[in-house]
């Protein structure tokens, strides 16, 4: 599916940005939250490997070309407004997400004190 | 935790505003995402279920306040950078997240093949 097709299907932010929740397949951890551009998505697609667009740099980025750490896509999912991205990969049994080394961004913030 | 002292462990966007994914916390599926304001996300910690930012609406949603589908919180994560919370929720065997009836606000918008 080209970018301009893609596009059509996507609400975008006014920077025209959709974000990605990018989850394990297997384990279901919910590993980061990044952005993606109707092309970077295209390319996610084309390439099976997550493409996101780098807000701070301003720039295309293939996550892992660098680093090594490159997410296999398993499936793509768009939720029911068009607004958000669920895709699912496969990071590898040593994979990790974090540019800090982790396997997911997500660390505890608060503890929650369960409903009786 | 209060909505002063959660405000400075979060990155919000321009509009005060920080996305949050949610998840079913038992069998892994990511549900929805929707926004929180500081405020909500106290509020959220203090009454043990999501209660998030409608952009639509311009005000407070405790959910399922209106339709019975209330998530009760059992964790509360945030990424590295601050800026994404990630919920996990038990919203019932029940519970539906989206506003179609579905149990989750995600359906699969391509197939990718898999990389051999």
């Amino acid at each position: 599916m080209d970018a301009e097709t893609l596009a059509a299907r996507l609400t975008l932010t006014d920077e025209g940005l959709i974000p990605a929740i990018v989850q394990q397949h297997d384990s279901g951890e919910v590993l980061m939250m990044a952005w993606m551009t109707p092309e970077t998505l295209a390319e996610t697609i084309a390439l099976g490997q997550t493409v996101f667009w780098s807000r701070s740099r301003g720039e295309r980025w293939h996550k892992g070309a660098t680093s090594g750490n490159t997410q296999d896509v398993r499936s793509i999912h768009l939720d029911c407004d068009g607004d958000v991205l669920l895709i699912e990969v496969d990071q590898g049994p040593d994979g990790v997400a974090c540019h800090t080394g982790a396997r997911t961004c997500f660390t505890p913030l608060v503890d929650v004190q369960p409903r009786s």
